[in-house]
């Protein structure tokens, strides 16, 4: 196997772009899945992995998994340990990195890939976008449509918080978020706009459509006007207290919960 | 007014020691409300003010607010910018600082305050903390029950978080959270602990009685065997996808919901 001692080895330099870039991991349809936990999901999910990096301790660690890995991969490095405050994005690393072909989901497939969807419009918080998906898998939700604007699925913050969740929840990436949402009503689909509007439809009491998508909006201005227009409604969430609003991870949620009940 | 500008002085470094120490705030029962928000939170909720701190550009910035927080405060005091980047918790700070009293809800009054409670156990994360506050003061619970080991929510990370529901909200502080359980379920409370165990009582299907408090556990090991024992029951929040568990904000969130409907 071949050994990566030096900071300026070309393969080094890319694995950091990935870790840090979003543009990066367009630009090369991969990402990289940092720790143990994760490489055990890439595994489980069936993903495509084109690289796999670990340092001694790194391989120690992960026992089997990096073995599978190694089957797995088209590359397989040791690096060493003094690389890796550069390459990790956490404390404490755990020495292990899969760099991975992002998986895609066609958007001709959408509409036929289930009844229980949560669209999100410029979410731009990772933390709050990775519990969306893991709630969102935990709960049963058949997919997730992130709209432009939103933060990168594939950036090492979202796939933390998402615990893996962000290989098993189909996630469509769309560029013109209003666009999809008038297809899916076309499609038949209930379009539903999270909204500060007491006089809009209220959750806990609407029964949804057989088939419904709710979007979630940015987490300091909510849904856009052009998205906002090409729903069938809005929908509150009815507060009983002083607070203004509810953080958009708990408003998604909470929608998450009764639409999938 | 008086005017500081050296980082030396006495009431600027009780101020950071309040802003990053917990032992700090304990030990005066102060805490430190940064920013023009929480100021306007602090009027609002009727906060006892001890001290305000303000830059000039702080002064603009807050307006009448600031003429009522010296109104207030027994002390008020003018401070040079260069002073900021040690007392602020944030990246982008706002000039102004309050330095207010706890608020203490008195423990005989707990079970006579409501009927809805949600009690934390060893909940770590403070951005968790201040989500759940800013949560259960939307959804209408009638208090917080925050046993020993939970993050402090007078630090600056929950504060924020909590948009300043920590103000509003009836927050109770216990050394003992077993034993304020039960002697919760001595004054007729049902009390549940939230568990990954798919043969517990589950979220949704569940008619909570009249009186209910539930207790949420740590991110990483849930609730504690003591804390546990001292209940009626667990209750489970029924989950479809292959995720193994739901953020502790969310499930906290998801159980606020359907408590207080």
């Amino acid at each position: 196997m071949e050994r990566i001692t030096s900071r300026d080895n070309e393969k080094i330099k890319q694995l950091i772009r990935l870790q840090t870039n979003r543009k990066a991991r367009r630009e090369s349809d991969t990402f990289v899945a940092e720790g143990v936990r994760l490489a055990q999901e890439v595994l489980r999910c069936g993903l495509t992995v084109l690289q796999v990096f670990a340092t001694e301790e790194g391989v120690r660690r992960c026992g089997g998994v990096w073995e599978a890995l190694c089957q797995k991969a088209e590359q397989a490095y040791l690096i060493h340990e003094s690389l890796e405050s550069r390459i990790s994005e956490v404390k404490a690393p755990q020495g292990v990195y899969c760099v991975c072909r992002i998986p895609h989901q066609p958007l001709s497939e959408l509409a036929s890939a289930g009844r229980r969807f949560l669209a999100l419009d410029r979410l731009q918080d990772p933390g709050n976008m990775g519990t969306i998906i893991r709630t969102a898998d935990a709960l049963g939700a058949d997919g997730i449509i992130a709209g432009e604007g939103c933060a990168d699925v594939f950036s090492p913050k979202v796939l933390r918080s998402t615990m893996g969740s962000a290989f098993r929840m189909k996630i469509w990436t769309v560029e013109d978020l209003a666009q999809t949402m008038k297809r899916l009503r076309g499609e038949g689909f209930g379009v539903y706009g999270a909204a500060l509007d007491d006089t809009a439809v209220r959750l806990g009491e609407i029964t949804f459509p057989e088939k419904t998508v709710v979007i979630v909006g940015n987490e300091g201005n909510g849904i856009s006007d052009t998205v906002l227009q090409s729903c069938d409604g809005k929908l509150f969430i009815p507060m009983k207290g002083e607070a203004e609003s509810l953080n958009a991870g708990v408003a998604a949620s909470l929608i998450l919960w009764e639409m999938c009940r």
